[in-house]
Protein backbone atom coordinates (compact mmCIF):
# COMPACT_ATOMS: atom_id res chain seq x y z
CA UNK A 1 0.00 0.00 0.00
CA UNK A 2 1.37 3.57 -0.72
CA UNK A 3 0.71 6.53 1.37
CA UNK A 4 -2.16 7.80 -0.13
CA UNK A 5 -4.03 4.22 0.51
CA UNK A 6 -2.83 4.51 4.36
CA UNK A 7 -4.27 8.18 4.37
CA UNK A 8 -7.54 6.49 3.09
CA UNK A 9 -7.57 3.98 5.51
CA UNK A 10 -7.26 6.52 8.19
CA UNK A 11 -10.08 8.76 6.82
CA UNK A 12 -12.33 5.99 7.19
CA UNK A 13 -10.92 5.14 10.47
CA UNK A 14 -11.34 9.07 11.80
CA UNK A 15 -15.01 8.39 10.52
CA UNK A 16 -15.50 5.77 12.89
CA UNK A 17 -13.76 7.72 15.91
CA UNK A 18 -15.74 11.29 15.16
CA UNK A 19 -18.96 9.06 15.51
CA UNK A 20 -17.81 7.39 18.84
CA UNK A 21 -17.14 9.59 20.32
CA UNK A 22 -19.86 11.62 20.09
CA UNK A 23 -21.52 8.84 20.93
CA UNK A 24 -19.58 8.85 24.24
CA UNK A 25 -20.77 12.46 24.79
CA UNK A 26 -24.54 11.23 24.32
CA UNK A 27 -23.59 8.87 27.16
CA UNK A 28 -21.72 11.71 29.31
CA UNK A 29 -24.58 14.38 28.67
CA UNK A 30 -27.01 11.81 29.74
CA UNK A 31 -24.90 11.34 32.45
CA UNK A 32 -24.72 14.51 33.40
CA UNK A 33 -28.35 15.20 33.49
CA UNK A 34 -28.64 12.48 36.18
CA UNK A 35 -26.04 13.68 38.02
CA UNK A 36 -28.00 17.39 38.09
CA UNK A 37 -31.06 16.18 39.34
CA UNK A 38 -29.00 13.66 41.99
CA UNK A 39 -27.22 17.23 42.91
CA UNK A 40 -24.26 14.59 42.41
CA UNK A 41 -20.93 16.31 41.57
CA UNK A 42 -19.84 16.60 37.87
CA UNK A 43 -16.11 15.93 38.83
CA UNK A 44 -15.48 12.16 39.95
CA UNK A 45 -11.86 11.66 40.22
CA UNK A 46 -12.58 8.26 41.19
CA UNK A 47 -14.74 6.89 37.98
CA UNK A 48 -12.24 9.16 35.60
CA UNK A 49 -9.50 6.50 37.35
CA UNK A 50 -11.94 3.32 36.38
CA UNK A 51 -11.86 4.45 32.64
CA UNK A 52 -8.26 5.33 32.58
CA UNK A 53 -7.49 1.82 33.79
CA UNK A 54 -10.19 0.21 31.24
CA UNK A 55 -8.63 2.14 28.69
CA UNK A 56 -4.94 0.47 29.67
CA UNK A 57 -6.90 -2.93 30.01
CA UNK A 58 -8.30 -2.64 26.42
CA UNK A 59 -5.05 -1.33 25.21
CA UNK A 60 -3.77 -3.73 21.71
CA UNK A 61 -1.01 -1.49 21.38
CA UNK A 62 1.00 -0.45 19.19
CA UNK A 63 0.34 2.87 21.16
CA UNK A 64 2.00 2.80 24.86
CA UNK A 65 -0.44 3.22 27.47
CA UNK A 66 0.99 6.49 28.05
CA UNK A 67 -0.23 7.58 24.47
CA UNK A 68 -3.26 5.95 24.91
CA UNK A 69 -3.90 7.89 27.85
CA UNK A 70 -2.32 11.49 26.64
CA UNK A 71 -5.27 11.07 24.18
CA UNK A 72 -8.18 9.98 26.87
CA UNK A 73 -7.17 12.52 29.42
CA UNK A 74 -8.60 15.48 26.31
CA UNK A 75 -11.36 12.95 26.04
CA UNK A 76 -12.27 13.48 29.80
CA UNK A 77 -11.91 16.79 29.75
CA UNK A 78 -13.87 17.51 26.82
CA UNK A 79 -16.41 15.72 28.40
CA UNK A 80 -16.49 17.18 31.73
CA UNK A 81 -16.79 21.15 30.04
CA UNK A 82 -19.55 19.17 28.35
CA UNK A 83 -21.61 17.81 31.60
CA UNK A 84 -21.00 21.43 33.11
CA UNK A 85 -22.14 23.41 29.84
CA UNK A 86 -25.39 21.40 30.12
CA UNK A 87 -25.69 21.63 34.20
CA UNK B 1 -31.40 4.31 32.01
CA UNK B 2 -29.13 5.07 35.25
CA UNK B 3 -25.90 6.25 36.05
CA UNK B 4 -24.05 2.63 36.05
CA UNK B 5 -25.86 1.59 32.54
CA UNK B 6 -24.59 4.63 31.08
CA UNK B 7 -21.36 3.90 32.31
CA UNK B 8 -21.58 0.63 30.76
CA UNK B 9 -22.33 2.07 27.64
CA UNK B 10 -19.32 4.16 27.56
CA UNK B 11 -17.21 1.41 28.62
CA UNK B 12 -17.99 -0.40 25.31
CA UNK B 13 -17.67 2.47 23.32
CA UNK B 14 -14.56 3.23 24.80
CA UNK B 15 -13.15 -0.78 24.27
CA UNK B 16 -13.82 0.27 20.74
CA UNK B 17 -12.70 3.66 20.63
CA UNK B 18 -9.58 2.47 22.02
CA UNK B 19 -8.89 -0.34 19.01
CA UNK B 20 -10.01 2.15 16.43
CA UNK B 21 -7.27 4.46 17.43
CA UNK B 22 -4.55 1.68 17.80
CA UNK B 23 -5.56 0.83 14.06
CA UNK B 24 -4.99 4.53 12.59
CA UNK B 25 -1.66 4.09 14.94
CA UNK B 26 -0.65 0.94 12.86
CA UNK B 27 -1.52 2.79 9.25
CA UNK B 28 0.76 6.35 10.44
CA UNK B 29 3.47 3.86 11.77
CA UNK B 30 2.99 2.51 8.09
CA UNK B 31 3.29 5.78 6.64
CA UNK B 32 6.04 6.51 8.89
CA UNK B 33 8.06 3.68 7.35
CA UNK B 34 7.31 5.10 3.70
CA UNK B 35 8.18 8.18 4.26
CA UNK B 36 11.29 7.38 5.91
CA UNK B 37 12.17 5.17 2.58
CA UNK B 38 10.99 8.20 0.02
CA UNK B 39 13.09 10.84 2.49
CA UNK B 40 9.74 12.82 3.40
CA UNK B 41 9.44 14.87 6.35
CA UNK B 42 7.09 13.54 9.34
CA UNK B 43 5.69 17.08 9.77
CA UNK B 44 3.13 18.05 6.83
CA UNK B 45 0.78 20.86 7.74
CA UNK B 46 -1.29 20.53 4.89
CA UNK B 47 -2.10 17.07 5.68
CA UNK B 48 -2.82 17.75 9.06
CA UNK B 49 -5.28 20.34 7.89
CA UNK B 50 -6.75 18.06 6.01
CA UNK B 51 -7.58 15.36 8.78
CA UNK B 52 -8.95 18.48 11.01
CA UNK B 53 -11.35 19.64 8.12
CA UNK B 54 -12.41 16.16 7.37
CA UNK B 55 -12.92 15.45 11.49
CA UNK B 56 -15.05 18.46 10.91
CA UNK B 57 -16.83 17.64 8.28
CA UNK B 58 -17.79 14.17 9.57
CA UNK B 59 -18.55 15.77 13.18
CA UNK B 60 -22.60 14.95 13.67
CA UNK B 61 -22.77 16.37 17.18
CA UNK B 62 -23.42 16.46 20.04
CA UNK B 63 -19.77 17.94 20.01
CA UNK B 64 -18.43 21.30 18.58
CA UNK B 65 -15.93 21.04 16.30
CA UNK B 66 -13.40 22.88 18.28
CA UNK B 67 -13.97 20.23 21.22
CA UNK B 68 -13.65 17.35 18.59
CA UNK B 69 -10.52 19.54 17.41
CA UNK B 70 -9.13 19.53 21.14
CA UNK B 71 -9.62 15.73 20.98
CA UNK B 72 -8.30 15.20 17.58
CA UNK B 73 -4.69 17.56 18.50
CA UNK B 74 -3.88 15.24 21.14
CA UNK B 75 -4.61 12.31 18.82
CA UNK B 76 -2.44 14.27 15.98
CA UNK B 77 0.00 14.73 18.31
CA UNK B 78 0.79 11.12 19.37
CA UNK B 79 0.69 9.69 15.97
CA UNK B 80 3.37 12.34 15.04
CA UNK B 81 5.78 11.06 18.47
CA UNK B 82 5.16 7.62 16.88
CA UNK B 83 6.45 8.26 13.35
CA UNK B 84 8.98 9.72 14.45
CA UNK B 85 9.77 7.17 16.87
CA UNK B 86 9.77 4.39 13.96
CA UNK B 87 12.29 7.04 12.42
Amino acid sequence: MEIGDWRNKIDELDEQIVKLINQRAEAARAIGELKRTSELPVYEPKREQQVFDHVCRSNPGPLADTELLHVYERIIDVMRTLQRREN
